[in-house]
């Protein structure tokens, strides 16, 4: 196929001086230009991505940055946005950043070069430079996790009020050896869901153990089902797990049952987004419900109305605690 | 922000004109040229996308045609393209089509106008026609579902082969009345499955009875529950049931249970896929184990070989039947 190179050499200019008349720069003078669009038409030369975009400048393409398509509070959320997007003919486009910063960067210059209109980005592990310096010139909405007081409009829950709601329910049934599953503390929703967790304890006048904290580098099965295998080892066993996630706390489930023991009878498991599979498992997983759906939904309309120039305003949603079979006998 | 009508109006001439300008067709006179010029300057216009693969005609971008996001099956494939894809300087943008051809259009639009170098397609009901029409041009595979005999090269599995092992394997531990919850049978995978699961019960002179086979709209676990509860109203009630996917068979087996029937013994189940969560259930499940992170590497190598020009070959791979908790007691 002819490429830019194969202009450059027949029209006897530099790439440079082909791209700046494709760009209709007019610091190439006539005769150049000539010798170029001569070479253009001779080789029946297609610049890449001409001609579609050139009626407006909307591409009516958002781009959904995930961590991981394998996490179904992912997909749920992409349902929501999904709805709202297409009934507002825009499509979509989703981008598994898998928290890799050149990644990012390749789905931040879809934006820059104007393929798409605007950006949702639901990564915890997004390089918050970068996207505060996009949003500088172009439409970006956080989801999920978010960056406070950057300017960049979000849609979230209150994370530390929802884990603090999940801890007391285990307090409440009798529990005081509480462990948690956490995530990456680096990532906020994680800090929040910790303080939430402490503040549980500290207000029942439980003391805190750092060894009761354990840290899944992944959000999966198989990372829950690890740490809990650290837990039915500690010193003093907990009773009661906390997991900021239910792919964890499925995982967690998970081994429990394999080591022959009763849930909730022996440990009580409580999960977290309420996810389909949550009501799947044996016994089904108590669960801090998210509005998932309505989250992407949220989301949507407010980055289409910063495409759109308005001003947007950052959203809390309400969560739930659903209380089934993993910590109610 | 500046569009294209702003530039013709501030030249005083057609869009069509300033559109000739930007793709550098020299059908324009030079003064006309000079005009659109100055305007894209004083109005610091911006054409869309333009600059970005000036370099090459290559966007290295790859893209994924995906009927629903929210199946683990395909996100399991997805990884081993990302592998695949990364691995050889490619990016991948995932497009989930919701079975609609308006929003396949979209998709193959980006293709066609070269923002993407190819295509590989996982969606049952893509428009096959379009797709053999965008095949003579473009680089396209078909992942898992494939169209015979269209020249356009695929990777799956013996989808036939595979289902009747797994009914054989129900036969073999004593089941006669055998009941199978299908897709839409307007899937080729669907025709497939169901000439498997016939071709076991003939072999075995177990009459086949059309009664027995039940039709899911979705792979969903809402689904294989709503499906399992007609199975249990059956009259000669059956005591298996070959899923298509292990979402409905997960359904299935959620129904069972909350009928307080036991499986396997008043009910065996085997799925298919063998996704993550089909581990987690109680009891495991019986499952076809395909090769899906596999299946998702070569699908990539088959589609940048194609992209390079290069010759490709369909490749069929080899499933496997695990036997879990839901068939052996």
């Amino acid at each position: 196929m002819t490429n830019i190179h194969h202009v450059a050499k027949e029209a006897g200019v530099s790439v440079a001086t082909v791209s700046r008349v494709l760009n209709g720069q007019n610091s190439v003078t006539y005769k150049t230009k000539l010798k170029v669009e001569e070479a253009i038409n001779k080789l029946n030369y297609e610049p890449s991505v001409l001609g579609r975009n050139l009626r407006n400048s909307e591409s009516r393409i958002l781009l959904i940055l995930i961590p991981q398509i394998s996490n179904p509070f992912y997909t749920e959320i992409i349902k929501g946005i999904e709805q709202t997007a297409i009934s507002l003919h825009y499509n979509i486009l989703l981008c598994e950043t898998d928290s890799s910063p050149q990644r990012e960067n390749i789905y931040f210059e879809l934006v820059r070069n104007k393929m798409a209109d605007g950006i949702i980005s639901m990564d915890p592990a997004v390089n918050r430079e970068t996207l505060l310096k996009l949003a500088e010139k172009h439409a970006i909405i956080q989801c999920s996790e978010y960056t406070p007081d950057s300017g960049i409009p979000y849609v979230t829950i209150d994370n530390e009020e929802a884990a603090y709601r999940a801890v007391n329910h285990l307090i409440q049934i009798g529990h005081r050896n509480i462990a948690m599953i956490n995530s990456d503390e680096t990532y906020l929703y994680a800090q929040q869901r910790r303080q939430g967790y402490q503040k549980a304890l500290l207000k029942h006048d439980i003391p805190i153990r750092p060894e009761y904290v354990l840290h899944a580098s992944e959000l999966g099965f198989d990372n829950g089902q690890q740490a809990m295998k650290r837990i039915l080892k500690l010193k003093d066993r907990p009773t009661a797990v906390f997991a900021v996630s239910d792919l964890l706390a499925i995982g967690a489930l998970k081994e429990v049952n394999n080591q022959r023991l009763q849930v909730p009878e022996d440990m009580a498991i409580v999960g977290f987004d309420k996810i389909d599979f949550s009501n799947m498992t044996y016994p089904t997983l108590t669960t801090i419900s998210q509005p998932m759906y309505k989250m992407g939904k949220i989301a949507a309309s407010m980055l289409i109305d910063r495409i759109k120039g308005k001003q947007v305003e950052s959203v809390i949603l309400e969560h739930e605690l659903v209380i089934r079979g993993s910590t109610a006998g």
